[in-house]
């Protein structure tokens, strides 16, 4: 029998779910809850509805495992732990620092409820932090890097964007080359921040905006820009609809480790992403995360889950020996 | 409580376990068991004890998990089976064909005695296997590849010394890097053999032996050279113990995927390891392993497992607050 899931946000993520659903034939779309009006909100899936947010605790017997689509600023603290009353629960949280918090709260109503609930699900926290883990676990004497992009990053794009006379703005964070070069090498460099990454941004000015002032502003920028070689491109709306509309992103993680008696040999374990879409591949992740949910729900568990806590076969849809003879 | 560790077999990955378990400070050595008279038999740990095979069963209160170091043709489809009697077991098992087998044998023993069995654990099986299950999860349009190499390959070396007038071999295994630039275009191309890997080899003769022939027997041999380009260059026994004594492998899994509604958004994960040495490599891994079993046997788990079925959380010596707080 298919995984019934529902949709809880249908912004870049939301859809990123609902096209990944359609990918795998053992899952299937419900419902997709919206804040907006659902006569206004339509979706690709002709068999799934749209419904209302407030409706949502009415399908408790007519979805299996929810996919909580928001933000992590303010929708997912509230609503991880809301919806867990009800259904199993996915959600994307990647505010590293409240994540004990978060895993906290949504332990407490998911045990209270009988619902499993897996957070922070996706590639960073996800994917990244599982190789993170391994690659440690593995080679004990050694350093972890993570580098991030080429890719867009959302945040820093906003932070340009609340410029005063700026109209649009893509950034685009970019690994450093000899950086990495230098990781690979297994000479376990110490690198700051301006070492690891630089930014690129490309800025539409508002009509009569003084681009030196907002050059300034952006290179200056405590926290996002300051400590970062910053390059600023002043661009027309037509050439950034043309070349920046994409949100693609990646990273790499490495761990260069050492072993033998007296750590005489070198060893790298290297892991690298590169998306053509972020919000598509999140939702990849989440969506092979709801099957694993649903088979622990199954045999009984219940609580507050992160990637750490699955083990890889609950996240593939072919069976114990089909895995051992295939991919083994 | 430390985990008790006993190795069995004390070849290349034997010696392996010994010097990962010394970079774990929750695990111990406690006895190396041999077939050769132990009085002959001296290891780096002077706090562990060396004691001939058949007094393990007498080892079992004192030792958790016992590390099968032994090979996959003739000593692991009888070891497993046979100490998964008295101890949680880990090993190495790598005849990729003959996994369900040894699979059904170890649970069955593993669920009669009560223990648990962690098998084909290293890189491949291993950790290349988990990474296939994963990214093949996440998207399931995709290719899956598999490199090898730069690195030494033990049964082609092998073969190649079993050569009338060879005296000694080594050969490499070499990703070619047009096929490796194809996969990460996103081109998912159809690759044979020989377009993907070729074979290295350095070969000392015997007094006397006819270089052309032995060449001519190398670059033909079924199976292992003669559907690749190989290269052999002849050299003295010298330059082989100086240039070639080393084991390095190491090799990349790729899984190129699409998503989106119509699949228009491309997607590249790879996951790449560089070993100074193969069997310190694997040793790692067993011994992180060895870490999980004895905790999912505490947790009063029993039977067979493979890494598909180990949550990543129970290989680091972190707890859940830990990991979730530092790596997540």
């Amino acid at each position: 029998m298919s995984t019934r899931i529902g949709i809880l946000g249908y912004g870049n993520l939301g859809r990123g779910v609902e096209c990944a659903i359609r990918q795998n034939d053992d899952m299937e779309l419900s419902a997709v809850f919206t804040r907006r009006n659902p006569a206004d909100v339509s979706i690709l899936t002709e068999t799934a509805k749209v419904a209302a947010l407030s409706e949502a605790p009415d399908w408790k017997d007519k979805i299996d495992v929810m996919i909580l689509c928001g933000g992590s600023a303010t929708d997912l603290p509230v609503q991880t732990p809301e919806y867990v009353k009800y259904f199993h629960v996915i959600d994307s949280f990647d505010t590293h620092a409240r994540i004990p918090e978060h895993y906290a709260n949504v332990d407490k109503a998911a045990k209270e409820s009988g619902h499993v609930g897996i957070i922070s699900v996706g590639w960073d926290p996800g994917m990244f932090s599982l190789n993170r883990l391994y690659a440690g676990a593995i080679l004990p004497e050694g350093s972890d890097y993570t580098f991030w992009g080429k890719g867009v990053s959302q945040g820093h794009s906003d932070a340009i964007r609340r410029i005063d006379g700026v109209k649009d703005a893509k950034q685009y964070t970019i690994p450093v080359e000899s950086a990495l070069d230098a990781v690979r090498s297994g000479s376990s460099p110490e690198l700051t921040a301006r070492e690891k990454h630089t930014r690129e941004c490309f800025v539409v000015l508002e009509d009569g905006a003084d681009a030196a002032r907002v050059e300034q502003e952006i290179k200056t920028m405590p926290n996002y820009f300051a400590d970062y070689d910053t390059t600023v491109h002043f661009i027309s709306e037509e050439e950034l609809q043309k070349n920046h509309s994409g949100i693609p992103h990646g990273g790499i993680v490495l761990r260069s480790g050492m072993t033998g008696w007296n750590k005489e040999n070198k060893h790298l374990i290297e892991y690298h992403l590169k998306l053509d879409s972020n919000p598509e591949f999140t939702s990849s992740v989440l969506v092979a995360y709801a099957r694993a949910a649903h088979r622990m729900a199954q045999e009984g568990q219940s609580g507050c889950r992160t990637v750490f806590d699955v083990a890889p076969a609950y996240l593939s849809p072919k069976s114990g020996d089909e895995l051992r003879a295939a991919l083994l």
